[in-house]
């Protein structure tokens, strides 16, 4: 078979498809991971080693509650523990600009940067977690994306999941983190951009429109009554994968709670279903938005995954083309019986 | 210092320069390299475990010639050896593009990938070469990519080079390789569009800009009579340099002889300082040069060097914006002088 020079669904991007130095599942041996046995500030007992939190999911009689640690108090019997990142990229309280100089544009670095500590154990990673814990940390951030919207000058909100050191990790206790920005950040302008162009053209939303087309092809990975889950055609590293709701909506904040708890139960069964194949792989996943105050019908929400098993290097740094030794047919085809095991196995 | 988020001189891309958590070269530590003590395929008397050569720098007693293996035989005293990638990413024999699909576009992957081994020497890397090596392997490079823009197909030709495992090099030996394309890839192309954008608004090449503005700057690294070397202001990880020629010209094709000394020399410095600033980083660098065809007005051939010293997480693959923990002005005042001495030492 020959390369293939493959244009993304949306974006003016490519990715070489290289079938001449394929590399099957088998191909990659991820070392298993190392813990350094470092007390975790993360764990239970150790919440004075963090800022106090913003939000605590706690179980109550009455079901979960919300709370929060007050300044010099921490609370130890939480579901999930959610508090500024110490060393934050975004700040609420940087102000003052300094002023821009010809050809170099500066602001500062305005927004929220939270950390979202997903399971009081350690290892409950989204892979193997149980699925009320899933919904419970998505829940959270749901919350907490929902407060930092609520400050006018945020424009974006973005959720993201580092897992292992490898994808760029420092610590391993099961958390993601948030980001908001009082801009929309480059690729989601360039997906916008896609988007608009796809409608005008095609007159549809072009999400909806690779559910229609990809559905029984060999990218497809999974479908349920609410997410369809592919290995994108111009996938840009070995596994890449998209989770996208069904139902077209822009905002993830409109999701509802019977959605998200499929929405667990999605990422539950697809990244479950990769470890078993493929064992603990590094990842890096983000929750693709629609930037505040965008028409329903301007975007559509949905969760890329990253894998972490190939390098990108001097080709990719230098042109924004991608190698990519796994077709997505490959990545799909391995995937497709074990994620439907993982979804069966939970219902 | 307040984290800033700081626009690129060209592109519409955004770094944030994160002070609050910031790292200094002292914060790095790069572990030594593990040499495997497999059969080198590059070195000298294991030609037969590659593709014969299609172009090999030999001594001869007038000087240096060129020649090439023939199909069954292969030449061993040659001082820099290219050859087609046994597994590459671009071939010249695809052809037959299958049908592209809606949703779904499609080319073959055509063009040249190539493999210049810089030396016979396993370790001679261009941090530690001899010049007059590096001057021969720079040489060599150039006539392969003259030899790829012949190719009336051909409208780019990326030359780079990925240093260690942790950079994308599967082989230790020192090498480059190029990728010959039959499209603008897509960071040239933006790079096309800012420049265009920039002339227009300021009548002026924004790269000879660049040097005129940074000159004396915190983020000046090092100048001589025909290069400048800087840590540029939206610097995407921490030590990425650039190595511009002072000449305004878009294409290095043109480059002079004299310019080619000048330039191994000015990689040497860089990379030899960094060697002994950081020990054996790892890195990937990359020419960026005109498109075929393209006017000498419209681009400024220069060399980026990304050091592989951080991971972009789930942040920087969500958004494209890129979190920063060196700033440039850190790395530019941490080299400076170390460039300066590795400079004197090579006149």
């Amino acid at each position: 078979m020959p390369n293939e020079l493959r244009r993304d669904y949306i974006l003016d991007r490519y990715a070489i498809i290289a079938s001449a130095r394929m590399r099957r599942p088998t191909d990659f041996s991820i070392p298993p991971k190392v813990e350094t046995g470092e007390k975790c500030p993360f764990c239970v007992g150790n919440e004075k080693a963090t800022p106090p939190a913003d939000l605590l999911l706690i179980r109550s009689d009455n079901g979960i509650t919300y709370s929060k640690d007050s300044e010099g108090e921490r609370t130890s019997n939480w579901l999930v523990r959610c508090f500024p990142n110490l060393y934050p990229a975004t700040e609420p309280s940087a102000e003052a600009p300094p002023p821009s100089e010809p050809l170099r544009p500066l602001r500062v670095a305005y927004g929220y940067h939270e950390i979202i500590v997903e399971s009081p154990n350690h290892q409950e990673h989204p892979g193997q977690a149980r699925v009320e814990q899933l919904q419970l940390s998505l829940e959270a951030t749901l919350i907490l994306m929902r407060r930092f919207v609520g400050d006018v000058r945020i424009r974006y909100v973005q959720l993201f999941r580092n897992h292992r050191k490898e994808a760029g990790a420092s610590l391993s206790h099961t958390h993601s983190q948030i980001i908001a920005l009082d801009s929309i950040p480059r690729n989601i302008s360039e997906e916008l951009e896609g988007f608009k162009k796809h409608r005008k053209t095609e007159g549809d939303c072009p999400y909806c429109e690779i559910i229609e087309r990809e559905r029984d092809s060999p990218r497809e990975v999974f479908e349920n009554e609410d997410f369809f889950v592919l290995a994108p055609w111009a996938s840009i590293s070995p596994f890449e994968l998209w989770i996208l709701p069904k139902r077209h909506e822009a905002d993830i904040l409109k999701i509802t709670r019977t959605d998200v708890t499929a929405l667990a139960k999605t990422l539950r069964s697809t990244l479950g279903a990769i470890s078993k194949l493929l064992g603990d792989m590094p990842y890096n996943y983000g929750f693709h938005t629609s930037p505040k105050g965008l028409d329903s019908t301007d975007y559509h929400w949905h969760l890329e995954i990253y894998p972490k098993l190939s390098i990108w290097a001097g080709f990719e740094l230098s042109t924004g083309v991608y190698i990519n030794v796994t077709p997505p047919e490959v990545a799909a085809r391995s995937l497709r019986e074990s994620v439907k095991d993982e979804w069966s196995s939970l219902c």
